[in-house]
C-alpha cells in the first residue's frame, strides 16, 4: 500500500499504544515519522527508536527537552507560584505536552508532514494540551488523534485487542506484570491514575509510589539545604558544601533530595479540562521544595500590594492556562509580560529543613530592604508614630461607622444580631 | 481620686501590660471594668479575675468564646479554604479580636460604659481588629489605647518601667524567666514574634514551640481518621471507635491529635495591614488538618467554577476582612452570604493518615454524584463520544487560530521566536 | 409516513428556517409539536399558530415568558449591573433561550416528548445558550439541531433551496423585501448582524434602526422622569404625574420613553461564545435607562467595598453566565446567592432628563444615609479630625517608603527615571 | 523673621488659599519657594507668578506638564481602559498631582527645599495622592499641610478670615462674583463640588457647567471623525481635510470637538479614598470620545481571553490606583508592565459621529486579521464544520449535566423550582 494520504509526524512513547498506532496509521495509508522527546521520564530510547523502525516508522526523531521544560515552564511556574485549583495543596499534572508539540511542529515544518498524530485518549487533559498547542503554532496543521475515530476506538476497544493487532504486526511487547493503573512521568512528577484508584476512596497501595520514598521509610536524620533566588527564579542551591547553579542541575539535585525525603506526595481528585472530575495521585519532589522556599522568600521580599495582585490574576490566571493547555496564545504572552515586574525585588536565600515529607523553612535572608526589623519590633518606636495609626483606624472606620449608624437606624445593629453574621443557609 | 472621667471597659488579659493599663487608667480618672475572654488560651482566669479586682477593676466579666469563635470564625474559615496572603501554606495570625470586641460591645452597653480599652501596641494587627470592630458595632464608642497615647507610651518606654510602676501599685508580678520572644495563644492557633525571631533568617530555638511536638519526637506509628462533613461543616470525626461530633469537641479533637503527631507548624515573613513586613511563626495543628480534609472533599464534591470563582472571590477576600478586621463590614455580609451556595454539595467524608507533620490524604467518599468513575475513566466510554472532544477542541481552538494566522503574517510565528515565550526580562 | 422516530418539541419562529425545518422533522419520521414564546417580540402568534399547525405540526403551544424574562432575568442583570465584555458601553445580545429552553423543557416533560429541537445556526450564540439549558433542567434530554446536520445543512445551502422546499411543502411564505441583515428582537432589545452588517466599517443604513427614533429626529423637548428603586429593583416609574409600579410596566414604560427619545444605540464587535469575532447592532431602549440609574443610585446607598467586590465578581462573572448561557448551572446559582447581600441598601430614587439619545441624571435621593452632606463637605469638619488623616497617610505610606528607599539605594529613584514608568514597550 | 525652619516648595494656584498658606508658612519661619503647574487650567501663570513673589515667595518656578499628563497619565488610562468605580459611565476625578509631585521633588531636590506642602483640605484625594506621591519618590521628604494643621485650620475657620488675612497680609484678591460650589480644571476634566452640590439632589444650574455646550445647544449638524489607533494609543485624529498626529495636538482637538458637541458632562456621588461618599459633576470631553474609540477598537482588534482578563485585572487595579494616588509604588510598576502585551494588536481606525452630547461609532477598521468575516457569517461556512459544535457543546455540558443529575436525585430539578433562581433575598 502506498503513502498515499500523506506523510504524518507521530508523538511516539514506545509503549503499546502508540506502536500500534503507528502500525495503523502505515496500514491506513500514511507515511509515519516518529518523534519521541526526553521529558525526563525514565526511558531506554535507543530501544525506543529500534522499535519504532522496526514497527515501520521511516524515521525518527528524539529531541532532549529537559532544559526547556524547566526553564520555559516549569520556572515560570515556580515565579508564579503557579498551582491549578488555586485552593489545592500541590501542583497536580503539570504538562510537558506543550513543549514537545513546539518540538513536533519543529520538525513537521522541517520535514514537510502534512499531519500530526498522539495516541493520547478523548477524555483527558492531554490530547487538547497537544492540539491547542499544535493550532496556536501552526494553524493549518492537521491532526490524526485515532482514540477519537471511531474506526479506530471501535477496532480497538481494549487491551487485547491492542494486543492481537502487535502480535498480528510483529510488534514487540515487554511482558510487565500489568499494574492496576496508568503512569506518566515526566521530570516534574509522575502521574498515577485509572484501575484500582477510580474508586476515590481506595488508598493507594505502598508500592505504587515509585519516585518518592514514604515519609515512614525516609531518613531519620533532616537534611538542610540552601536555595538562592535571582529576580525568582533558583540560581544556587547548596547541599553540604556542595553547590549547584545551572538551571536544570538544580531542580534535579531538588528531586533527588525530594525523593530521598519522601517530599511531594499528592492524592487528589481534580477537574480536567473537559469538566470530568478524575482521581490522581501524584509524585513531584523537586518542585515541592521549590514552590515552598519561593513562596517564603517573597514573605521577606515582595511588596504586599503586588503580591496580592499577583496571586488573585498572574497566579490563577497562569495555572489555569499551564493545566489547559492555553500557552501558545494571545493570553499566556499578556499574563507572563506581567512577572518579570512582579519578581524584581526577589532575591535571596531560604534555608530548608528536609525531614520525612516535611518542607521546613529555617530561615531566609535577603539584600532586598522592604523588610525592616526596627519597623516591625514592637520594642521600639521604629520610623512611624503611634498616634499616625490612630489617624489611620479613624480613617479606616469613617465608612464602617457610617454602615453600622445605619443597621442602628434600622435596628439591625450587629451587636443583637449575631445571626447575620453566620453562614447557615 | 474620683472617676471623673468616665466607666472603661479594659480587655483585660491578666499579664504586666494591661495591668499597669488597668492602674494607670484609675490613675487618670476612669472607673475600669475589666473583661476577658476564654478564647481557648491556657490561662487561670479566677487568678486573672482576683488581680485585676486586686489592682483595682471595680468588676470583672469573663465570657466564654471558645464556641462563637469555633462556629462564627473558624468554620466559616475552612468553609472557604481562608488564608491570607493567598499564595502561603498555612494560615498565621487568625483573630478573635473581633469576637472579643463583639463581647465587651454587649457588656459596654450593658453596662453603661463609656469607653473601651485595650492593651494592644501601636504597630500590631490587633489594635486596628479590635477598633474596627468596636466602631463596626458601636459607631459611637469612645476607644483608649494606651499605647498610641504619649502621655502613656512615653512613660512606659520599656519593660522596666513597667515593672517599676507595678512595684509602685503592688501589681503581682509572676516570676517567669522572660523568653526572648512574645506570644499570643487561642485555640485556634499560638503565635511567636518579635525579640530573636525579629531576625529572619535566626531558626526558632527547638523548645520556643509549645503546642505541637516536633515532627522528629512525634510517634512512630501513624494515626488514621475520618472527618466527615455537611454542608462544608464538620460535623463528626472518628478516631478509632471514636467519634466526636460537637462542633467544639470536633476542633478540641483535631487539635490534640495534630499537637502529637506534630502539624501546623509555620514560619513566615508575614505583611501587616499598616504595611510592616513582620516575621511569625505558628502552631495551628487543627485547623491545619480540617484545612486539608475541606479542600480534599471539594475536590471530589464542588462543581469545579464554582470552586474556581470561590477560590478567586471569597477565598480571597474573606481571608483579607478576617486578617485585616474588616469584620463587623458591609463587605463581610456581602461576601459570606454566598458560603451556603458554594457548600451545598460538600457532604462526605475524607480519611486521613497523620504521621510526623504530614496530613496525609487516604481516600474520600460522596453520594453527591459529582463523580463519576465511568466518566473519567481511561478504560470506557461513559457519557460522551471521543468524537464530541474533537469538536471541543476545534471551536476552542478557533480564536488561537485566529492569533497563530496574524503571528504568522507578521513574521512571529510562535515555533521560531521561542524567546517570545521567555520570561526573562 | 408514521413517526417512527419519536416526538420532537420544535423551538418555532414562525418564519422560514423553522417552518422548513418543521417540515423536514416530519419527513424524517418524527411527530412535531411546535413551541413558540411571547418575549416581547413583533409577532402575529394567531398566524404563527396557524401555520405551524398547516406545516403539520400535532399541536402548538405558546407560553408568554414576558413577566419571567422581566423579572428573572433582566431584573437582576440590573442589580448586578451585567454587560457583557464588561468594557463595553452597553449590553449586547441578552438572551431570552435560557427561559425559552426552561418552557420547552416544561412542555416536553408533560408532553412526553424524546427531543427538543431549534432553528439556530451552527456558529452563534443562540444554539449553545438553548442547549446547556436543556441539559442543564433535563440532562436526558435528546436534541435535534438540524443546522448543524450534514444532512440538513447540505440540502438546504441557502435561501433559495429553503424556498424551493417551502413551495414543495405549500408552507407559506411572507413575501417581504429581502433586507440585507438578519434581525432577532426581544423586550430587552433587537439586534441586527449578517448581510451587509458583516464589513465591520460599513455604517449601518439610517432605516435599518427599527426600534429608537434616530437621535437627529427625536424630540427637542427634553423629558423628565424618576425611577424609584427597592433593594436595587426598579419599583416605581413616573412619567409626568402618571406612575407605573408593576414590573413588567415598569420596564415597558422604560421601552416607549426610550424609543421615543432615541436612546441605547449600539454598534459592536463582539466576542461569541464559540470564539468567533462577530459584528452586531443593537437597540436596548429602556434598558439603557435602567442600566444609567442603577449605577448612579449605587453610588449614593451602596458601600464602596461591597460595590468593587461585586464589580469585579459578581458583574463580570454573571454578565459572561448569561452571555455564554450558563444559566442553569451550580455557578449561576453560586454567584447570584450574593445579590441580595449587596442590594440591601439599594433604595431611593434617581431623576432622570431623557434628550436625543442622552440620559442624564439630574438627581438622585435615598434615605439609607451612608452619603453624609456634613462629612463630604470642604466647609466644614464633620465627624474626623484633618489630623486623623495625616496619620492615615503616613500609615499608607510606610508600605512605599520601604520601597523607594531600596529604588534609591539601587539608583532607580523613580524621579529621575522617568522611563520606568512609561508603558512603551 | 528670619527663615529659621528651612526652605519648603508651595504647589501654588495662584488663588487664596495657597496665597494666605505662602504668607503664613513665611509668618511660621519657613523659607517659601513656589511651584506651579501647566497642566492645562484656564490661568493666567504670568499674574500667578508675579503674586506669588509679591506676597513673599523666594523663588517660582513654572512646569508645563501638559506633554507628561497626556503621555504618562492619559494615554496609558486610555489603553486599559481605566474607569474609577468600573460600573461608572464616566471617569471622575483624574488627577495631575501624581505628576506635579513629581515636578516638585525634582525642583525640591535641585533647590535644596526640606520640604513640600501643599493646599489640599484634609477630606479630598488630592492630599494623598500628592503625599504618597511625594513619599514613593523621595521617602524623607517633609510635608507641611496646613489645612491638617490645627494652628492653621483653627486660625482659618472659613473664607472670611482667610479674606482677612488677606488684607492684612496684602494679597491681592480677585473680586469674582464667589460661585456657590468650587471647582478644579485641568486638559482631563473640570470638577464641580461642594456648595450646592452637596444635595445630591440638587440639579446643577445650567450655567455652571463651563466647558462643553449643552447638548440642547450644540450643533444640529453631526460631525464626522477619525481617530487612528497604533498599539492603543491614538497617533492619528482626521477632522474634515485636517489630520493632527501629535499626541497633545490629538488630545486638545479631541478636547475641542468633546466641548462643541456638548460630550462628556456626567454627575455622580463618587467614594473618596478616605471612605467618605462626596457628589461631583464633572465635564471631560476630550476623554469620553476617546475611551469609546479605545473601548470599539478593541472589540475588533483584542482577543477575547486577553481583554476579559485585562479587564478584570489591569483596568479595574489601575483605575483605582490612579483615583488613589498610588502612582509611584512597586503594585504600579507591576500592572503597567501588563500593557504592551495587551495592546500589541491595538492597531486600525475608529470612525465617529459627534452629535448633541452623543458618541456614535459608525465603522472600524483594521489589518489585524482577528476578525474574519467569512468566520462569522451566517450565511456560509467559513473554517470549522457545524458539526464541531455539536462536540463542543457536548463536552461544555459534561459538568452541567451531572449537576442536574444530582438535582434530580435530589428532588430539586430546576424546571419544577423555579424560585432557586429567583434573586429575592
Amino acid at each position: 500500500m502506498s503513502a498515499s494520504k500523506g506523510r504524518v509526524l507521530l508523538a511516539y512513547s514506545g509503549g503499546l499504544d502508540t506502536s500500534c498506532i503507528l502500525a495503523w496509521l502505515i496500514e491506513q495509508g500514511y507515511e509515519v515519522y516518529a518523534f519521541m522527546a526526553d521529558v525526563g521520564q525514565e526511558e531506554d530510547f535507543a530501544a525506543a527508536e529500534k522499535k519504532a523502525l522496526k514497527v515501520g516508522a521511516k524515521k525518527f526523531f528524539l529531541q532532549d527537552l529537559k532544559r526547556e521544560f524547566i526553564t520555559e515552564l516549569i520556572y515560570p511556574a515556580v515565579q508564579a507560584n503557579c498551582i491549578y485549583e488555586v485552593g489545592a495543596l500541590a501542583w497536580h499534572d503539570f504538562a510537558p505536552n506543550l513543549l514537545i508539540a513546539r518540538g513536533m511542529i519543529e520538525v513537521a515544518d522541517r520535514e514537510g508532514c502534512d499531519y500530526v498524530s498522539h495516541g493520547c485518549t478523548g477524555k483527558g487533559n492531554d490530547q487538547v494540551r497537544f492540539e491547542l498547542s499544535f493550532y496556536g503554532l501552526k494553524p493549518d496543521i492537521k491532526v490524526v488523534a485515532p482514540w477519537r475515530l471511531p474506526e479506530f476506538y471501535n477496532r480497538f476497544p481494549g487491551r487485547n485487542a491492542l494486543l492481537d493487532y502487535a502480535a498480528q504486526k510483529n510488534i514487540p511487547v515487554v511482558q510487565t506484570a500489568a499494574k492496576p493503573w496508568s503512569t506518566d512521568e515526566n521530570l516534574f512528577h509522575i502521574s498515577y491514575e485509572a484501575g484500582i484508584l477510580e474508586d476515590p476512596n481506595t488508598t493507594p497501595p505502598a508500592d505504587m509510589w515509585k519516585l518518592t520514598t514514604a515519609p515512614e521509610e525516609a531518613p531519620e536524620t533532616p537534611e538542610r539545604i540552601t536555595i538562592e533566588f535571582t529576580a525568582g527564579l533558583p540560581t544556587k542551591v547548596t547541599v553540604g558544601n556542595k553547590t549547584h547553579t545551572d538551571a536544570v542541575d538544580i531542580f534535579l539535585t531538588l528531586n533527588a533530595l525530594g525523593r530521598k525525603h519522601g517530599i511531594g506526595r499528592i492524592d487528589i481528585v481534580e477537574n480536567r479540562f473537559i469538566g470530568v472530575k478524575s482521581r490522581g495521585c501524584y509524585e513531584s519532589p523537586g518542585a515541592t521544595i521549590l514552590r515552598a522556599a519561593h513562596i517564603d522568600l517573597e514573605g521577606l521580599t515582595l511588596d504586599r500590594n503586588v503580591r496580592a495582585l499577583r496571586d488573585q490574576f498572574v497566579t490563577v490566571s497562569l495555572s489555569r492556562m499551564l493545566y489547559n493547555g492555553h500557552f501558545f496564545t494571545p493570553e499566556r504572552e499578556f499574563i507572563v509580560s506581567a512577572i518579570p515586574a512582579s519578581q524584581r525585588t526577589v532575591n535571596g536565600l531560604v534555608r530548608l529543613k528536609l525531614y520525612k515529607g516535611n518542607v521546613v523553612i529555617e530561615g531566609r535572608e535577603s539584600s532586598e530592604g522592604l523588610y525592616d526589623e526596627r519597623q516591625s519590633s514592637m520594642d521600639e518606636m521604629g520610623g512611624f508614630e503611634p498616634t499616625d495609626t490612630t489617624g489611620f483606624i479613624q480613617i479606616e472606620s469613617i465608612r464602617i461607622k457610617k454602615w453600622a449608624q445605619a443597621n442602628i437606624r434600622r435596628g439591625q445593629a450587629g451587636v443583637t444580631a449575631k445571626d447575620v453574621y453566620g453562614t447557615r443557609a
